[in-house]
């Protein structure tokens, strides 16, 4: 189904691999810029250098989960050489989509600037709910090894009920805890309640946390601030699974005696392969339907 | 936390006791019109008559679930004699806020002459999501009354992922059938397979309808068409929860011998408590945030 | 996998023709008395009369799920004429087994007299385990009926946590229901725990059911007692499926206003289908398994 | 509850702290042998030597879970003294009630000789199920840390049903698995099917565990033999929560490239809280219930 595709993949980590088979799998042409220390060849792959010169005919370009560095440095697992990807590269790149898990500015400037169009994965909504399954169960994982009583029979918190409190809530719920939801949200709160959980307002927080033994915090904000922290019982475990820097004030739970983890990548840190053949299935449909 | 709301309710059904109930007992003052037929008097409640002069000073209107008629006829459990709203009544409504279930275009006419602020409850999510329970519970009595196999062990079919395919279809699992869900978002799409259930494009109805025991349609347009019902097991069941006239192809469902049935307005029917209550709650928030 | 058997099927109801074809499906050779008033021959199965000089040679003899009565009646839902099993016929049985779904003391006494061996299929665990998944759907399905409120949110309470009861709670749990499950034994308390469930000794009913919206009994004894009653809402709804004469003082209940009702034989009332497949899919096993 | 009961605890770990706590919260008069290292003191409890003198009168002797050892070791881990229990203790504990989580022969052997009744707590049923939860909650915690998939769409295959597997199954359903139970008895593959599981005959393991990515084994016998082990995936995931040695054939899988791990004593590593409380709540039930 992506037969004549010409697709280049550029740095990345072994969920890229995931992806390169995908791709080649359904009939892409796949070249890799950055592999040189991957131990066997992977089939069907030609491996390529990262010169302006090559880079012209390519339908997709495919950049790490994590983007590109604000000097064009791009990271791969599989290189000890350094990647840069300059203007001329960009330029070199007409006519293709460019995909990126997440995009900083470098990368939405250099798009802008040669007309290429840019995919940011992370930011569908698709791809976000996809990822949230590896992310809960990331979270599920710490909160088993972390903490010395059982989810089941836990009071548990979930702040937030977006692509990741939504899929974490319910799993903590089926594993027996007693499972509160924060948000402020009508729709969210109904959508919680609905589902068996305990909708409770954002608002309420810091009224509401006392009982709580595990709280997830999925709001890339302040929200365990000092006051919320000075409610909570000091055996409590947070684990802050928002963007960094997550939602919590750390130096304040450290001098509470409350112990607060911030776990950011957990995807690919729980199930790399997984996480691959997500970014595998929605880029095959994508480069699929791009006009040729 | 309603001391002080002035409230009128028109017409209605059981539900509408419940919601005077409640607001009388959140302090508000209650007035009921077309309600001579209570069997007991609702305490704290007044009884009075529809004419406009007595309907000057009201914070909030209540009319039933289901509107009012495009002639201005409220319907009412309570009351053998017709209730009739015109213009005259809504001029003398200055200064309330109209809540209604859904909305006629009468209504919404008579409530944009005079500047009535007009909240259509049905058209919130929160009360699409919180209808939804008992709109599932229905689906899944009907489910059980009408075939002579076990939702367990059988193959089910959700179409639509909004508000009530996303309510029913878990629950459907929970009891042990297997579910396809059929959408056209991606991220519909997403979440079903993340709840467990087996997500399908909406195009594929046709071709992956064959297996299928038990068909739940809750899109509002014409889905289940003969190409599709031509492809379906005479022994299935289809049960339509999308409003009159329903996706299916009625007609042809019955020449085919396929069992088919439209099923509307099941909170009222199977939870007029409970689906009292959901309204009860959001207009008592409703009410109390308005300004005075 | 049953070619060379001989059986034969005498009176029943839908499910003995769901067995019928399952067993002609594997390839057994079938016989059916008391079916003269079929609508159409069932492909590959032979009418008999029940006269004892016909019943030679049968490995195995099939009796409807109720059994047979004390005089030795067979009820036939297909049989205009009364079917009379006596002496007789059992001691022209010799050589095969027999089936039941329960056995009265006359078909337990002619087993014996003419060394029979008796299988009584309702006493198998396995086949009251998946006969318990019909029953636990029939229970939703009365309880969704029989109230104005939904199973979401209510509160409820199981009574015994044998086979019905341990598939009936996890369901109300799904549904959303909170659960509380009584019994005596503490491993049952311990196994409804882990299952998220409230576990509460069975001694506790009268000081705890006070809260409780909806009843269902499964233990065959006299549990719902008038002192219960007395402690119950009202507006509580009983739901006893026990065996007759069930666990609820009926008439207590009527006079306090409770609704109660006895709800016997749910597998063959809402999935005769299925209650005819778990019945086929054990006797071929066990027929299968009989020494030739 | 406990009042004027004298409770002896000998050794053990964090878990006979929670025990400790308990049983002085309920009344008791708790004495502790082996607590000479504890940081503080446990308030409520007294610090004893455990010569034979100071053993006359207690009611109840709480040994480690892990039982004592054949020489009459006792070990603990607050204490840097060997504690030794020789004839000349038990003849002192004449009157008292032994508990432990596990025993062997030795102290088998004195409990007789001395006719004291002995009470072996994981041999209970409800014990058995309860120590289930932290048990399955460990296995999944493995589960997501030693695979580079999810949970969630991958294949598992839970071997035995039991205490264990009937807790450990639903839970990966919930999570997402597609989950095959695998038994011998009849009525543990219905209830399997009746929870929305894939019932499995024990005997078909070989032919059906090729698409199984993991596996969780909990029958103490050798069961992941060579010829099993032999169609398994080389990527698929042993988790052997059995009592040593497992079920596994180690050396094969390793030979083979399957990952396979031996994972005992679980609820004391993921929860040594909930474990502790699980055995002081059996505890004070069995202690209360002694009579005097
Ligand atoms: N640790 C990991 O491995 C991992 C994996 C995936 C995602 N993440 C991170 O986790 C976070 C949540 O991701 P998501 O996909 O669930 O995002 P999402 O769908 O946008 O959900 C975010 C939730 O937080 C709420 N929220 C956002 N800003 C808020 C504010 N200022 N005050 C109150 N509530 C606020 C949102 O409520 P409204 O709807 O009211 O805005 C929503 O409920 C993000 O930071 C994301 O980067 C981490
Ligand atoms: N029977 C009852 O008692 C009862 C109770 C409540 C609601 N309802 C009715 O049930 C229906 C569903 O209600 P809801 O609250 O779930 O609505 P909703 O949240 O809007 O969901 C509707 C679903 O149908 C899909 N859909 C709508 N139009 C479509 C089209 N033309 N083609 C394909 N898909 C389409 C939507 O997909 P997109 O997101 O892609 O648009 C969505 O998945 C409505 O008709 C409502 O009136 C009936
Ligand atoms: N309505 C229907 O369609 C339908 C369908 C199937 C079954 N049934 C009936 O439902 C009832 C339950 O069936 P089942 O298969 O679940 O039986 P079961 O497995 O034997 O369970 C019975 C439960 O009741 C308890 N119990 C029995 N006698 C008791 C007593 N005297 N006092 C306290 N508890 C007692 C048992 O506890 P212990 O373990 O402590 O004894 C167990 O928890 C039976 O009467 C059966 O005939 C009805
Ligand atoms: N890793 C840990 O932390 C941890 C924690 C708790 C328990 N355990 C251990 O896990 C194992 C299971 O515990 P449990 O409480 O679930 O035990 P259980 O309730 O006795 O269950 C054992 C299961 O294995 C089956 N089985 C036993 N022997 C068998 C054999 N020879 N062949 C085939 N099947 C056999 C049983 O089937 P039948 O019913 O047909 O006999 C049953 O399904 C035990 O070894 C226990 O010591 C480990």
């Amino acid at each position: 189904m992506l037969t004549g595709k010409r697709v280049l993949i550029v740095g990345g980590d072994a969920r890229q691999l995931t992806i390169a088979r995908t791709l080649v799998e359904r009939d892409a042409a796949v070249c890799l810029a950055g592999y040189e220390n991957l131990h066997a060849p992977l089939p069907g792959t030609r491996l390529v250098d990262l010169a302006p010169e090559t880079l012209a005919g390519f339908d997709a370009v495919i950049f790490p989960a994590k983007g590109i560095g604000e000097d064009g440095a791009v990271e791969s697992l599989f290189s000890p050489k350094p990647l840069l990807l300059r203007e001329a590269h960009f330029r070199a790149l007409r006519g293709a989509v460019l995909y990126t898990g997440i995009a900083g500015p470098y990368l939405r400037e250099q798009a802008m600037k040669f007309g290429l169009p840019l995919v940011v994965l992370f930011d569908r909504d698709d791809v976000a709910i996809l990822n949230a399954v590896p992310t809960a169960e990331g979270a599920i994982m710490f909160a088993i090894q972390h903490t010395d009583i059982t989810l089941h029979g836990s009071d548990a918190a979930v702040i937030g009920f977006g692509r990741v409190g939504m899929t974490l809530a319910p799993r903590l719920r089926a594993l027996g805890a007693r499972v509160r939801v924060f948000a402020r949200q009508p729709e969210a709160l109904a959508r919680a309640y609905e589902m068996g959980l305990e909708p409770l307002d954002l608002g309420a927080l810091r009224s509401e946390i006392r009982p709580v033994d595990l709280v997830f915090n999925t709001v890339p904000a302040p929200i365990l601030t000092a006051d919320v922290l000075a409610e909570m019982k000091p055996s409590a475990f947070i684990l802050d699974l928002a963007s960094a820097p997550g939602g919590t004030d750390f130096l304040f739970a450290e001098k509470r005696g409350i112990r607060a983890l911030l776990a950011p990548s957990l995807p690919g840190l729980v199930a790399p392969k997984t996480a691959g053949k997500i970014l595998a299935d929605v880029l095959t449909r994508l480069i699929a339907a791009q006009k040729p």
